[in-house]
């Protein structure tokens, strides 16, 4: 077994090495600063010394992707100290895998010169989704190195926003024509020194471009040499344009398992194609967009961000929250007066709310993702409307007699306990109807329903809540 | 360019039509159910037929997962007129690309020997995940037909639970020997008629099954055909147990790139392999069953299931924050004296409670995402609730001051104005400290932080709201 390599340890194993090297380092320096005797700082720089050594020979040895993951668990000071230690002609790389907010501070921490060195090793596609975190002046130092051809690939891929496939696209295509036979291909293929990553298929273009077909590199292998690329091209393929949107491309992926696919202008011809890692890092990127939006964060705060940006960064979504609650307190005000001589009112209140609210949210999770899977249509939006009133008015008839039955235990009162149930079952049904009509309203005035869709539905629900039970009280009890 | 298959069409468009002769079709159902004549019953099944035989046609040239999607966007009745439709042989691979809420109902609806059969054409790694949703008889039927190889493989990949990689993996591999030339593989893997989907390498192994290395196919195209395979095969690779989280196998397919990668045993012995398709269905159902997780949903609910079983999907949360809100509500009771006399505060102690939990659930949502990544450890810990303690103090002040104004302009009491600014810091401190321990703690004891945080922050914010409010008020005001 002495020959064999060990296969990768786990990346938490490395951040934890790391962290101890670190650590051991901080305390030297930590002594450093406190005795001044020069003797004694001479040896602690070399202890100081040798650890950072056996730090930079951990970092080479660690793949680019898992220096990205160390970079983002590590406080700002940690980080920039192993930024410094990784090798130059790696910075590109590990500029792509960060996430935003640790890749500004590492830029940050660059002159332009070493900027724009890490960036003269990347690919043009990979340059563009850098491009707009970086100085004006480094883009411009990079643009001139580039070819004519490299300068249109980089225009084409930045002229896409951030959503769409002409973003995600690469340029690493194997182009072919469909006239010759496979043994040609195969030896074309072998003059390379290799093949660019995912190349699962070539690309059949003729001489304007324009995509014929697929060569899948597996059909390459078991079929007969002599065979002609037009005989054993796939003409049934899923092919995307770059202006489209990114979900499209990515629930195309999933759904019938592609590695790569061509990316085609409006004429049919070949300008990138997507692969299967773009679109795993959409999907999670998507994912951790969604999660954040749906607290009020934006994705700018790292882990480690200074305080006041943190408190930029959760101000807005406090605020609107902070405006809903302004109205359900005057919604509550309006019934100063049946609270005052029926205190009980004020006790009971919170619960038609939030059980409203958490009703409503159920609903609402439902439809957004039904509606993400593109599952919804007229017929079915009707029918969606009718099962969830149902389901809340079963809900409200349940609850609402477990919360009445809770009011008369503690208040002794057959009428309280009547008017809980009665704001609950109401209560419930303006959830079920504005959980699925929010939604369905965003989506159809073009707004992301997962974003928000929350907000307006507890609003509704609370202010709602408040304003339902305290009525009905008003009008049978004071 | 009449020589040319136009790409596929979106699903969305499938869907529509799929629709569109679902509805002629019981638009002459209609007919035939109110029209008893004879005659006229014959000519509308005549036309009836046609319309089954027009959808028929287009479902026989739609992908097997559109199908699926296709069968998810219907309600119970269509759902099962397109299934009966589909052709027998699609029937496994169809099962396998509909959700869990959707296969029930099919399977529901189709027979033993339908079953069975259906079984039979998928990869034993396929069958295991079909069934658990199948009776046993069936199970034991298609056990059968199995050759010992195959049941070997059912049984390991059956053993494994949902979230390893062990029911993850497929069977589909190449193996080759590290002591012959790529000329003698090109020739072995000529004979085949097709390679496995996501072949993007072989795997090297010795005579026990001992996984020596990876060959690339790339690397097979475009080296020398004389080379021997152990001279161009990789030996530094990501490889994972059967028994690992597949959420370890997920990062690393993201982190690296991956297509494919083997699964071993303790040994060291090659026993499947992982590939990026089944990385993405993972990683997708996870976002799904977390998104739905977080609204108190199982992912058992499709979007057309009864209003019962809708109703038993959503009751455990509801109860659960009932359970929270009763709390909360007894809260309010204890300081009811103090309400009846100054009214007030009934309406404004919403305020302090609903934003302590939009606080306390954006630091959650922060520190939990952390935690998905690893990329908390015990120094980042302190660092962590240090900042979102500064963090929760700043915007106390900030909109604590704020709520302070307003119930000093609603109100006239500057008093009054005071302890909400005060209740308001002090409640998002308590925000903040909560939201970063209930999520370490969670995670501490084994439980997943991204289930349950949400509502037990919620809870906290509320009844700890009120009472840091009432109680100030009692103190400072009554």
């Amino acid at each position: 077994m002495a020959d064999r390599q060990v296969t990768r340890p786990g990346v938490e194993k490395q951040l934890e090495q790391v962290i101890e090297l670190l650590h051991r380092h901080e305390l030297v320096e930590n002594l450093v600063h406190r005795q001044e005797s020069p003797r004694h700082e001479l040896v602690e720089t070399l202890v100081h010394r040798q650890h950072l050594g056996a730090l930079q020979q951990l970092l080479d040895r660690v793949h680019s992707a898992d220096i990205a993951y160390v970079l983002e668990a590590l406080p700002l000071d940690q980080r920039l100290v192993v930024w410094d230690l990784v090798k130059a002609e790696r910075d590109g790389e590990i500029l792509l895998e960060v996430s935003d907010a640790v890749r500004e501070t590492l830029i940050a921490h660059m002159d332009e010169g070493e900027l724009v060195a890490a960036t003269e090793q990347l690919d043009t596609d990979e340059i563009a989704d850098l491009a707009p975190d970086l100085p004006r002046e480094v883009i411009l130092d990079v643009f001139k190195g580039l070819s004519t051809e490299e300068r249109e690939q980089l225009r084409a891929a930045m002229s896409y926003p951030e959503e769409a496939v002409g973003a995600l696209m690469d340029f690493a295509m194997i182009e072919v024509r469909e006239d010759v036979t496979l043994e040609v291909v195969l030896r074309y293929l072998r003059r390379l020194d290799q093949l660019p990553d995912h190349t699962d298929q070539l690309f059949v273009v003729d001489r304007d471009e324009y995509l014929r077909g697929l060569l899948p590199v597996n059909r390459l292998l078991v079929s007969d040499p002599e065979t002609l690329v037009g005989d054993v091209m796939i003409r049934d393929y899923s092919s995307f344009q770059p202006g489209q949107d990114a979900r499209d491309a990515a629930s195309a992926f999933e759904r019938y398992d592609l590695v790569s696919a061509p990316v085609v202008d409006g004429e049919g011809c070949l300008v990138g194609r997507m692969t299967v890692n773009a679109v795993v890092d959409y999907i999670r990127e998507a994912k951790d967009t969604e999660t954040l939006a749906a607290g009020g964060l934006s994705e700018d705060e790292d882990l480690f961000a200074s305080v006041w940006k943190s408190v930029r960064n959760r101000w807005a979504w406090l605020a609107i929250n902070l405006v809903t609650a302004f109205i359900a307190s005057r919604v509550i005000g309006v019934f100063e007066h049946s609270i005052a001589q029926l205190v009980a009112l004020a006790a009971l209140m919170p619960i038609i709310a939030g059980i409203g609210g958490n009703s409503g949210n159920q609903t609402t999770t439902m439809i957004v993702r039904a509606l993400a899977l593109g599952q919804i249509n007229q017929d079915g939006a009707r029918k969606l409307f009718l099962k969830e009133i149902s389901v809340s008015a079963l809900n409200g008839l349940i609850w609402g007699s477990v919360v009445g039955l809770f009011a008369f235990l503690i208040y002794h009162s057959w009428q309280l306990g009547l008017v809980m149930t009665g704001a609950m079952v109401l209560n419930l049904l303006l959830a079920a109807v504005m959980g699925v009509a929010i939604p369905l309203l965003m989506q159809k005035f073009g707004r992301d329903p997962a974003i928000g869709s929350s907000v307006m539905i507890t609003a509704i629900t609370d202010s709602g809540g408040f304003f339902i039970f305290l009525g009905l009280a008003t009008l049978f009890l004071v």
